[in-house]
């Protein structure tokens, strides 16, 4: 049954400081974001985990795998590398949504995400016994997406393209499912779901080609953690591209 | 009159390269591209120009301020560091959408995306006569996101009206005015624009109010790089926050 | 009884890319390198280990507590990430000098430093049963450097007096203890050491005064791991700086 | 005529901020301190400079080519993205120790290093007319190091040979020549020199075999920034590797 382990990681007080005393150079702030990223999707990923950049100032991490201790050496590091500081919650339930909403919830009862009097906060309970159907992620990519559209259109024509899937997909996971769909950069969405038959995974695919004329298909694996049923989902998407076939399972 | 100077940067075969010999590890792919983004982002930022992740594989640059050594310089020390290459195309123009268009042409000319034999690319002309008005930076945010969303809904469901808000701006600027926004983080989007009027801003503005449900302000500002444009443009967001309006300019 | 686990961690065939297809710009390489070390350092740290930049081609780690699996995940994710790979290395003796022969052997007998053909060697055996005085670690500075070197002395001249203090320390402890010190920047030089008593610790001390007429004081700490070894030897240091005295165990 | 420009810079009141509110993680502060430098050196190299780890907390610079608006922005975008702030100064003479002579002298003017009150203190002058001799540097390494050594020692034992060799050079440039030698990773030692022949080069690589029995060898390249002396040097290097030759000159 699945479980899924959800973490917000919240920067502290973020819109405030970048225009504190006044607005701060652009391409700082995108560096320092991307970094911050960066370094944890190392610290995440090295012990199983996935992270999603979202909004970079709140991030979405998979982090079946990772324990109280773990979370607190987390944000004990950020807070000795980086001029901000990062408040966590975490969820666990078998609907991903729902275990955002609890790990959201936690983080938002310690304080606003603008108020300079919430520092580090962190709150949360975790799964502990790690199953082997425990993760289900969906990794989605773009029919042909070099030929059809990097290679042809404009790089921002062809981003429209992309994004307009990826909107299409990320609320219809949403609703539908309650699943978490994540935009990963190229032309790749990785979702964290509750477990799923093939039809409905066909089901995503053709609300997606029909509302924004993308043509997704789409690799399906589980594991215990997000990184094993993401290299799962991974190499069924490679049997999709090399069946010719539209959703794969591991 | 606008003379913006636009740069792709396209990762030289990176799909391939992700996938081989096998699938890579998601987390070590996330840490690479981000970090990548993060040096361009220094480096070009450092010379008075913003670069946007855009799909993270390509990514756009506003470039006014950087000559032909600049980007030779880029391209031979991102060579000497990452384990991948990038190509380089750069075109001006008044519109952003056509400088685009010529800098991606020029690397899709090179060879596609996904060709082992195109390494390094790079051509393109450059705008050699700063002006201040040649870049036109506009800086969109939600009003008060955190208020209604951040504080209220889970880190996912604020996610989806931030992104649908996006979705629904990006494709009318560029529909509608050839311009290129890009999402920035946390409610933040900045576009590059042709020299528009606060009644076509405010036209965009009410667009996306209609469509996506989504209010934006936006502060905009002009000047010979996208740094000075952009630090007028959120200064001219700070006016609204403060004034209670929707569209001002620096 | 003291059982240190020690991993070589060497760049592969790095001389040679150094200057391939020509010398390649000296500040590329420099932050190739320090950022290397730098992931080594949140990978290896974040599991209670130690690294050290030594020559930046060749670092050597305290790694108790890090296991096979560790050691293979951190040299896939290297590849991953970076132009280079590295060759690891591990061996545990009670002599940190002694598992550093080990460690050093293994690598050399998969093939040169400088040997095109060597790529990811590994190799090693682990320390399989934590116990509390595995690991000691002392940490020395200079008393007083900044009144007496920082604040009055051009930089270079202070360089000089505290890189002529660690030079007689690192060959002192070495001989005399097969004990491995390690300048970790500022005026601090922190020993991984078999056990000592406080006599032969005064006595690495008063060897330095006399030799390059640097007054070093050391705070002693011993643990299951670097990282709670190192604490306690931090702690043990400010003991030192409260009380005037050169040696204290935590 | 030679005209060396150097930075110092000099992280602030960093000692304390090591050990409050207690002491950090050591492996924090090595991966932030590395990353700063790798920083620094990215900025300064891009543009034509040198930047070298010398202590972490305090960095040395070839800023030949970087001038007051450089330095400003690099001290702002450090402030924007690390926890902790830098203060700079600025010297230019013949001699390079000199110039750090200055430079230090005015960063030590604006207050202690270990100072509370003191953050991003910036004075010094520039070197405005750029000529090709304006830098000389001199890249050493040690003959057959990987023979020699690497493939056959422990990496400790070859770290001290390379060390003392090190030590021993860093003393003589300086105490002979008022030149400034850095160890800058592997076998390497970079020195920023005044104008010497290649029989003082000859001395100095005389000295470290007789003091240190280690044999250097060592190319001398000059130019108008760092970058173009030490890729002349790196030259003249190879040249040296090719001939079989201890000293030659670009």
């Amino acid at each position: 049954m699945t479980a899924t382990q959800l973490t917000l990681m919240q920067i502290d007080n973020y819109g405030p400081w970048t225009v504190t005393p006044e607005p701060r150079r652009e391409m700082d702030l995108q560096t320092m974001q991307s970094r911050l990223f960066a370094d944890l999707a190392q610290f995440v990923g090295a012990r199983g985990g996935y992270v999603f950049f979202t909004r970079f100032d709140n991030m979405v991490a998979v982090t079946n795998g990772l324990d109280r201790t773990d979370h607190e050496l987390l944000q004990e590091s950020v807070g000795n590398r980086y001029p901000v500081t990062v408040s966590l919650g975490v969820g666990v339930d078998e609907v991903p949504a729902e275990a955002l909403e609890t790990a959201t919830g936690l983080v938002q009862n310690a304080g606003s995400a603008q108020s300079s009097d919430r520092s580090e906060a962190f709150a949360g309970s975790f799964h502990d016994d790690a199953a082997d159907d425990d993760v289900h992620v969906a990794h989605f990519d773009v029919n042909d997406a070099t030929g059809k559209y990097t290679d042809r259109l404009n790089e921002f024509d062809t981003f429209i393209n992309i994004e307009q899937g990826y909107a299409s997909l990320m609320r219809y996971m949403r609703e539908a499912h309650g699943g978490l769909s994540f935009f990963v950069g190229g032309d790749n969405v990785i979702a964290t779901c509750p477990d799923l038959s093939a039809e409905e995974y066909r089901g995503a695919v053709d609300h997606v080609a029909d509302e924004a004329e993308v043509q997704l298909k789409v690799g399906v694996g589980s594991g215990p953690t997000a990184h094993e049923a993401g290299i799962r989902a991974k190499h069924a998407l490679e049997d999709c591209r090399y069946e010719g076939t539209l959703v794969e399972f591991a």
